[in-house]
């Protein structure tokens, strides 16, 4: 899904932005927004009064001598999604948009987030707040300068700002006499007390080994392994993000939304392994596998999360070296580490070697993109049958294919928010439907399903487009060259260590060739049972080069504002690549299994190789899919899979395109006698 | 040309050092080198003796309690070229190539330098000196830690490292407590004394304005007036690059070997405009020119050269911000002026204003392409006829089109030295024959010219690889593929502002298709009558994006080790794209007018596109050059341009690939008859 691209992960939330643009703000529920220049004041029933919590929020920022305090969208992990209890943002503003910072002053409050929140944020927010209509540190910096005196103190909680947020407002207030303070008890947790939602006492459970490539004593080794090698000699290595620890030791628990995560910190040496974490949540099994009991070095010692400060505060006075990831590291945790005790990369060792996934983890994950293909396959033959009939909405729809997931076999839930979108509403770069606001499905109107599931074996993600009726010529230009897109970067073929970055335009030329062109990025990592958006792979400017066994989405899209969105995204698997002479090269083997909607297919635009690749892929969905469909006597999706994935050939030429036509025959004929 | 990507440019070096990995040296002239381990060493006539060079040196260290020298291969101003009385490390080294820094201690002597110069290096130094064979400042700081004590001083010239060198040799050496020292006296100079060449006391003079694109008003109100719509308010720009100067004042000499610039450095103020020059080397009409005897705004002050640094130092004790370009400025102008009072951006707005060509100058560097062609195809046409005579070699070749660019209007030499390369020195990332190593040319291998030629109107730079005899399917395949490679970019339609990082793939996807693949980079700015590689523009990652009325070349190519090389370049002109939908949209028009070699091109490789793409472009050299070949009576040269630029078609299949040929041959007819 493509979601993150504009929005989830804070380093993408600028470049979206902008990409966008300003679209309209397509408002599904009419515009019933606060009007704060009339006395008394309009506020529609969705506002939140802050009154009382701003004024209590107040008393702790004169109880620290502060005079501004900041109130981030983050966690103490960088995760994408955030649980409740790290809404801290939401609750104290009212507005529950993903993106957005707040800033409290004694005298004002203001937010600042981009286009997708502005309508929702006046909806929201009483006018106790100042929406300003921009992003980044530097707003927010300006603003301050011109709210608080020389002298004064800025707070901020450590633990929600990474470390490159809190060198932005640091170097933005350099030299102007206002001073940031580091605060680590949380003000709005004071504030929020008892209301606050507790923490997650769900089980943190142990994987099967049948769904792990590895155990996590042979990744602890081969982590350690790693740090002996190192130039730097660090002696420890300290993780940060929740999917390090969950995929390190093949945990997992249910702390975050959509993520199968628990709230940790590990800090690894060669000698000790000391995971950060509720031990109450562990049951006697699962801290047998971890060998608990005992402090060797292949024993992992459970200390309690809140006390991971303090402990890497103690463990770095000794001669030690710490190495971390920046990208997922808070300041709260950098603070407290001497810079020369630090040894520093964009991402942890970790990120790095679980990137590439072993051929067990490869296995896993495609076998559960083939029983993901049965779920969609059976929405996609109901949707045929029901939308005619006017009964379908996109949250029904939505609810509809989340439970055919829930079917399958090691389902786990969504992966992420199903993003069932109809007409217009799919070109909206941010929309999930709700039970209130909805737009019902229509044989006259695309509609764009992007969604995907939680397996034990694996993480999935497909966007599919369709059109039961009669698609416009324009649609199924644009559709087409978008699945062009799609193909020309699947095929690719390039040089091992590449970055997505060099060749992501594969994916946008076929758009560009006639003016069009997507705002968001073409694809990011995914595997097994972790995040659905697994950085640092993809095809972005920060992610790491490509290497076999990858996995990587590619989904190239086109939006008309207020008209339709189409996108379309399959996962790909890293390959070797084979090639007519010697070297090292890479190409992508698409692991989605769910054909394209033939309606919307121009075959007069795609060249003999496109429609060579196209059948190829279609014959691979018949093999894996078609079986499992059998196995399951569900006939009328293996009908629906025979003829959606008929072989394609170019049709008999319309007078336009004749020329182009009668040689794509002509290859496709002499292509099927070979 | 592509050899800044592997040389030239300090920024380049390591990249490109890295890419091309470490290539068999092939030697034309045999390896007659050094050999320090035997007693006593023997030493091949090709050997410098440093010894006495290398006492008065440490002499002068010892005066300024220095236990290194740091000796980098660079000038004041950054320039690719250098003149030879800049020439430092190779005067006290005695290793000529254009890459290498020499650091000096009280015991020891050793030069870094990437694997081109290895066997050179071991050629031209005597024993004094080590040789490593690394690149880049960690390994120079590395033998320093282990070669000068604690609490000891490295000296350097700072006007001989750049903000980033002097930025990275600091933070290696952070916490060692090794001090390095700037000293504005050379060093290396002192010793050198009177036998160091001369400082240029040729003229600087004004283009006539024929050959420019704005007076030098119209070019400072342009700037003055970006600096007033600085957000940081700027109260000055400091200009460091020689082209820069050149640019901005209309202004050429020709102090640098193939860049007709002068030293100079230029402060801009709103009121004033000060150039730091050899005030003798001015005419009277040029100070006329220049308003040079009034101080208003409007009226250039001449400076002396020698002043800048204390001029700088003293302006910025005001209430002032000097905005500067880090890339071409060095450590001794940076380190007078106080941080906060310095507006940094990677290029001046000098270097961004001038990337973008307006129609007058596209006109005269089209121009200046034409009549360049005129002499590449006399040159070629004369290959054809005396290369199976045998009495041709690299080097008698390279002077004979140099000398056809001479006879050209307006010419000014060439723009760089002329890679004149045959058979296997074609795969040498940086080869140049002498009168006395070279290559004969032959019927039996490819012959591989890179050259250019400076005339006032216009730089040009052109690629063309030629075989006479008959090229292995092999060589042909290569050809074709990177013939498709510099098609499909150049006819590429991508939006306005993308970086040509972004798109340089698809220079490269005809060959990674099959494992083939160069490892230079795709193409660099050009321009009027300045360096030929004129950046920031060009496909490398720190390149500024693309926009309308930029020159580029595109030069993609193949290289088989000890075989053969191929390049393919020509210079485009980045124009707007008209596009099926509305939007703003780029790609390029080439202006380089010389046909490629029929013999070489496998047309059943190329797609219907791809034919009508060349077909066009050779209709677009018949109407440009032709003309000029009949003006100049050079009938056999018109002769040969027809025979050349006859349209290609599909020839007769080969059994191997008769299908795609049956498709192209379909289309082409098609294409004919619309």
């Amino acid at each position: 899904m493509a979601r993150a691209h504009w929005g989830c992960c804070p380093w993408l939330v600028l470049l979206c932005a902008c990409a966008w643009g300003h679209p309209k703000a397509v408002d599904v529920g009419g515009q019933d927004v606060r009007n704060c220049s009339i006395n008394p004041p309009y506020l529609p029933v969705t506002v939140v009064n802050t009154t009382v919590s701003l004024a209590a929020l107040r008393q702790q920022m004169q109880t620290q001598n502060l005079s501004a305090y900041i109130i981030p969208d983050t966690d103490a992990h960088m995760n994408e999604y955030i649980s409740q209890r790290d809404e801290r943002r939401a609750w104290i503003t009212g507005f529950t948009g993903s993106a957005g910072t707040a800033v409290v002053t004694m005298k004002k409050a203001a937010v600042w987030t981009d286009s997708r929140y502005w309508t929702q944020a006046e909806r929201q927010m009483d006018c106790n707040w100042e929406l300003h209509k921009e992003v980044g540190t530097t707003p927010i910096v300006t603003w301050l300068l011109t709210e608080i005196p020389a002298g004064e103190r800025v707070g901020f909680d450590p633990f929600l700002l990474s470390i490159d947020t809190w060198e932005s407002y640091d170097l933005a207030l350099q030299g102007s006499d206002r001073h940031l303070v580091s605060i680590t008890t949380n003000l709005v947790d004071l504030v929020w007390g008892s209301e606050r939602p507790p923490v997650s006492n769900q089980p943190i459970y142990a994987l099967q080994e049948a769904f792990t490539g590895s155990t996590w004593q042979e990744k602890v080794s081969g982590v350690r392994s790693q740090m002996q090698k190192h130039q730097k000699a660090p002696t420890a290595i300290l993780l940060s993000a929740l999917e390090e620890t969950a995929w390190l030791f093949n945990l997992r628990a249910s702390d975050i939304p959509y993520n199968p995560f628990f709230y940790s910190y590990a800090l690894l040496t060669d000698s000790s392994i000391r995971l950060f974490a509720n031990k109450s949540r562990f049951s006697s099994e699962t801290l047998t596998y971890l060998n608990s009991s005992c402090t060797g070095p292949m024993c992992v010692q459970i200390e309690d999360y809140s006390q991971v400060r303090d402990s890497i505060q103690a463990y770095a006075l000794g001669d030690v070296r710490i190495w971390i990831g920046t990208s997922y590291t808070t300041y709260g945790i950098y603070e407290v580490i001497p810079k020369e005790k630090l040894v520093t990369d964009t991402y942890s060792p970790v990120m790095i070697t679980k990137a590439v996934k072993n051929s067990k983890e490869q296995a896993l994950l495609k076998a559960s993109h083939v029983r993901d293909a049965v779920a969609v396959i059976r929405y996609l033959v109901w949707l045929e049958k029901n939308v005619p009939k006017g009964t379908v909405d996109e949250f029904s729809g939505a609810e509809l294919v989340d439970k055919f997931r829930g079917e399958e076999q090691f389902s786990s839930g969504p992966s992420f928010e199903t993003i069932s979108a109809s007409g217009l509403n799919a070109a909206l770069p941010h929309y999930s439907p709700t039970r209130e606001l909805n737009r019902k499905l229509s044989s006259d109107e695309m509609y764009l399903l992007d969604s995907g599931g939680q397996y034990w074996d694996g993480t999935t993600d497909i966007t599919r487009t369709v059109h039961w009726g009669t698609p416009s010529a324009f649609q199924k230009e644009a559709y087409t060259r978008v699945l062009i897109g799609n193909i020309d970067l699947s095929m690719l073929i390039f040089p091992a260590a590449t970055s997505g970055r060099m060749v992501e335009a594969f994916a946008r030329r076929a758009l560009w060739d006639v003016g069009l062109n997507y705002g968001h990025g073409t694809g990011h990592g995914i595997g097994n049972f972790l995040c659905v958006h697994e950085w640092p792979v993809g095809f972005q400017s920060n992610n790491i080069v490509m290497a076999k066994g990858m996995f990587t989405s590619i989904e190239p899209g086109y939006y008309k504002d207020g008209e339709f969105g189409i996108r379309l995204e399959d996962v790909a698997l890293v390959i070797e690549a084979k090639t007519k002479y010697p070297g090292s090269y890479l190409t992508f083997e698409v692991v989605s299994f769910v054909p394209y909607d033939r309606n919307l297919i121009d075959v007069s635009l795609l060249s003999p190789e496109h429609l060579q690749y196209l059948n190829r892929y279609y014959q691979t969905i018949r093999e894996k899919v078609g079986p499992e469909l059998q196995k399951r006597q569900l006939l009328e999706e293996f009908q629906w899979l025979q003829q959606h994935t008929e072989p394609l050939s170019a049709r008999a030429p319309d007078p336009a395109s004749w020329a182009s036509v009668l040689v794509v025959s002509t290859l496709a004929i002499l292509d099927w006698s070979v």
